[in-house]
């Protein structure tokens, strides 16, 4: 894929302004987030609209048309559990700049995403697991040889499924973080891509550490192959980290002024 | 070996003021400048004397004796092209804290270090270099193969020999980079313990850059299984890095605090 990926992250029901915005439909919340994750150097946005099972294709419509108008049909990666939402949000989506990506499928109640990726030639996130977490990477292989067996056979491309090892949380799976990083250097060396939410495994820690955490992780990751992430770009650390790990699998040019490209 | 272990290197006459406090015999800037990378979280500090030709076997024994009796038999590194200032520096170091290490035998001129830290039960630090630049990894494979074998061959435990890959300029170098990583990996694969002067990879960069280059290479290379590395232990960002990546790899458990220890 070249460059790392960046899906901006914070688009999100979770936060009570972007809940109320969405609610409201009113823009500018939505807009002021997706600006400073794209001043940050996203490069796909995730829109997360939660469960969102009354009124979800409406919204979702809604949100892609919003930021793709305003943000010269910036890709977008759609998250919500309503699969109608998704494909209304396909529906009005503008391609110009990237697939959508629907986030996400899994090897359990999950999986028909992957149908809705084939039959709307997008790409999908898929995730490692089926009922809670992997209990190792035989496990882990198992649902990813199940999910790329469903999209493969719909004829999806292998490089539009996007494997997400599932990342743990460090306080109380400090033990099963390696499994993840072996994980994501199997899938590469399958020739995949590869995806996650990176901050998952610094949930729980000082404020001031996570970006430490994160940014140690995002670099150990991209070592083993991950070629993108959903993540807040607006974390300059990360980003900063992710730009040098760029560089230094020359995956882009060094210049001095690197950071700021 | 468990943890990360670093080896501070700011006590080097290339710096004005250790040159002149070493040519004097003034400790002040010497034990200043120990003080500083221990408080930061040295395991052992880097003595380099330079080629030094005249008086090296009696400068030597002074820093190794002025370090160690001032801060509670610190481990060293000895640094030099002269080979009997490094036998006078072991002549009167105390191993309390750990083996002194020789920095450090090649597979070229230097290769005899290598007999000289079999002879005197210290670590060597084994360069996968002969003249200048190794062009690829089989050369790189060649050099650890020909420096194993003549430490094993005098009685040296291989995890004695802490293999160098040579890291290389970014700018200049960019992509020699990936090569780097993969011997390390090679090494690691081997059960071989690694290290090297790290920060060499962001020479002649930006001086704001280099500590967040240098911490994306530290982290990466840990990934691969780099367990040692030459660096300026007063780099906050570098340090914090190499503590997150310990966690990650659970070299030691978490807590909160974890960057204070």
């Amino acid at each position: 894929m070249g460059k790392f990926i960046v899906i901006g992250e914070r688009i999100h029901c979770i936060s009570p302004a972007i809940r109320k915005a969405m609610d409201q439909k009113d823009p500018a919340p939505i807009l002021k987030r997706a600006k400073e994750q794209l001043d940050a150097g996203a490069d796909y946005l995730d829109v997360n609209i939660g469960p969102a099972e009354k009124g979800g294709e409406e919204l979702m419509k809604w949100v892609v048309t919003l930021l793709q108008e305003n943000f010269d049909n910036v890709p977008l990666c759609l998250d919500t559990a309503n699969k109608k939402a998704i494909e209304a949000g396909i529906s009005v989506y503008n391609r110009q700049k990237g697939k959508p990506i629907i986030n996400s499928a899994d090897a359990g109640d999950r999986i028909e995403n992957i149908d809705l990726a084939a039959a709307n030639d997008a790409i999908c996130i898929a995730l490692c697991s089926k009922s809670g977490v992997p209990a190792d990477n035989d496990e882990r292989m198992v649902y990813c040889q199940e999910l790329l067996e469903r999209g493969m056979g719909l004829g999806m491309d292998p490089s539009d499924l996007w494997f997400d090892p599932l990342f743990l949380v460090i306080k109380g799976m400090q033990d099963k973080q390696k499994d993840c990083l072996d994980a994501i250097k199997m899938f590469t060396e399958m020739g995949l891509n590869t995806t996650g939410g990176l901050s998952n495994i610094s949930n729980g820690m000082p404020k001031n550490i996570r970006p430490i955490m994160d940014a140690a992780m995002v670099a150990m990751a991209m070592a083993n192959g991950l070629n993108s992430a959903i993540v807040n770009p607006c974390d300059t650390r990360l980003m900063e980290t992710i730009k040098s790990c760029d560089i230094i699998k020359d995956n882009c040019l060094y210049a001095d002024s690197y950071l700021e490209i």
